[in-house]
C-alpha cells in the first residue's frame, strides 16, 4: 500500500493511492498518519476496506509528508562504504546517530529554502524507514515486525554549519526548515521484498549527482532498528534516514552546493519520486 | 506563575501552583500544556481566572513533564566557563547545538534509568528555555518576546555512548529515555527579573557535586534563542537546555557515573527542585 498526505500544508487529509493509480481519500476512515494512529494492524484494516467507494482525490492537490508529527526524526551517518570514501573518512565500527529537527519536514515536493548567506548546503538521497511498533532492546531478528514501512528523505544539510561552524556536532547542519522532505508516500512494508536491494538516485537540474543501492548500507535496516532500540525506545511514526550513497556536493571536486533555482530530483525502487525547487530564503 | 501537568504517565493535567502552594486544575481552562496550547497570551488568560474557585488537587500527585510532545527539545554544549573548562575543551566561539530525543522526557521526580551494560552515566543540571512563539532569524533584543518561562532540566549523559561509541556524534548518549526530567513546573517569564542571575545545584546522594549560577553561561538566554531562530524555526513548546555548570561525574577526578541506588536532587532559584531515583533498567 501506499499511503500518503494531501491538501495544504497543516490540512493535509490521509490518503491511499489505488491499484488504478488514483488517490483515495481515506479520512473517513483514519483522522491521520502520525504517532497516534500509526500501528501494525493499520495496514490490514486498510486492505480491508473497498477502495472504489472512497472519494477520489485531484492529483495536482499538493502531497504533504507521510508522516505528521514524528516523535523523533532520526539520522544514521556515513552509512555507505562508497559515501563513507568521498568524505574521507574510515567507515564506522557502529552506526553514526544523529537527530533531524521535526521543524525541518516538509512534503516531498514542496520549495527548499536555503538559509539566508548560506553557501554549502547539500543533498543526500537516502531511504527512511517508518516505525510501526514501540521498539526497545530488540534483538536484529525481531526488528522486521517493528517496522510500518519506507519512504523517500533528502536530508539536506549545510556543510558550513554542520561541520565548520559546529564544533563537530552535526544537528546545526541538518536542522533548517524544508531540509527534511518526506515521501511522496508510505510503501507498506508488505509490498517491498528486499530492502537491501534498491536503487536510490538523485539529479541535479536533470543531471544525475548520486546513485547507489541499499545493498552497499554498512548497517542494515535490520540491524539499524534493533542497534537504536538499545539507546532510545523507537515508537510508531519514528522515521530513521538510513544514510546516504555517493555523490554529495562536498565530497565532490570542485564541490558543488545548492543555489537558488536549482531542482532535485529523487528516486528510489518501489518508494517513488521526490522533486523539489530550491529557492534562498528572503 | 508555576504551570505544571500532574497525574499518570500520559494522563496528566494542566494545573497551577497558587500563592498558597496548593495545586489547582487548570484541565476547565486548558486541555494540556503542548505545542498547541502555548502561547503568549496563555499568562494573560490564567492571570485573570479566579484560582480559589478551581478544584484543588491532591499534593502527593505525581508531577509529569511540565510540557508534553514538544515539536523540538534543543541542547547546548559547554555552555558555562568553568564546565569547558573541566572537560578540558577551549570555550566555543559559538553555541554548539545538539537535539535531545523527545522520548527521553520525563516527570522531574521520576526514576531514571541505566541503560543495560552502561557504566558511564552523568548527570547535568540545567536551565531551560520554554518557547512561547514562533521565532525566525529574530535579534538578540526580540528574543524576550518569544520565551514563555523557564523549567529545571536535568541533561543525563551516558559519557561511553556520547563520546567514546559515537565517532563525536553526542545525540547518541544523550537520548536513553528517562535521559530527559523536566520540571516540576514552568516558571512563566514575568516572575524572573534577572535569567542570567539564577543558582543551579545538583547533588548526588545529599552530596553537592554542581554549582553554579546562570552569569557563568557564556551564551546567554536571550543570545541562544535568536542565535537558534537562523538555524531552524523555534515553535510554542519547545525547550532548550541551555548547558551545564561545572560538578559533572566525567570531569571529576577520579570520575564518579550514576549507579543503581544513588539519588539526585537539583535545584535553580525561583524554579524549585527535581528529585530522581537511580535504578538500573531490568
Amino acid at each position: 500500500m501506499k499511503l500518503l498526505r494531501v491538501g495544504s500544508l497543516n490540512r493535509e487529509k490521509p490518503a491511499i493511492i489505488d491499484n488504478n493509480g488514483s488517490i483515495k481519500d481515506l479520512s473517513s476512515l483514519i483522522s491521520d498518519f502520525n504517532p497516534d494512529t500509526i500501528n501494525l494492524n493499520l495496514i490490514e484494516t486498510i486492505k480491508k476496506q473497498n477502495l472504489s467507494k472512497l472519494p477520489e482525490i485531484d492529483k495536482n492537490v499538493r502531497v504533504g509528508a507521510c508522516v505528521s508529527r514524528p516523535e523523533k526524526f532520526i539520522g544514521i551517518g556515513l552509512n555507505y562504504s562508497a559515501h563513507a570514501k568521498e568524505t574521507g573518512t574510515t567507515p564506522p565500527k557502529e552506526p553514526i546517530v544523529f537527530f533531524k529537527s521535526n521543524s525541518s519536514i516538509c512534503g516531498p515536493n514542496d520549495t527548499v529554502y536555503l538559509p539566508k548567506k548560506s553557501v554549502k548546503s547539500d543533498w543526500e538521497v537516502e531511504l527512511g524507514i517508518i516505525i510501526g511498533q514501540k521498539a526497545k532492546n530488540i534483538t536484529e531478528k525481531e526488528s522486521m515486525k517493528h517496522i510500518f514501512g519506507y519512504c523517500i528523505v533528502n536530508d539536506i544539510s549545510e556543510r558550513e554549519y554542520q561541520i565548520e561552524r559546529s564544533s563537530g556536532q552535526w544537528d546545526k547542519g541538518k536542522a533548517f526548515d524544508t531540509f527534511g522532505p518526506i515521501g511522496p508516500y508510505i510503501v507498506t512494508k508488505d509490498e517491498i521484498t528486499n530492502v537491501q536491494n534498491l536503487n536510490l538516485e538523485l539529479k541535479l537540474n536533470e543531471k544525475i549527482m548520486q546513485k547507489g543501492n541499499t545493498d552497499d548500507m554498512i548497517f542494515s535496516v535490520s540491524y539499524l532498528v534493533s542497534y537504536l532500540s538499545y539507546f532510545m525506545t523507537l515508537k510508531p511514526g519514528d522515521i530513521i534516514t538510513t544514510g546516504t550513497p555517493p555523490g554529495v556536493g562536498m565530497g565532490r571536486k570542485p564541490q558543488i552546493f545548492l543555489k537558488s533555482g536549482d531542482k532535485m530530483s529523487l528516486k528510489i525502487d518501489i518508494l517513488g519520486k521526490q522533486e523539489q525547487k530550491v529557492l534562498s530564503e528572503k
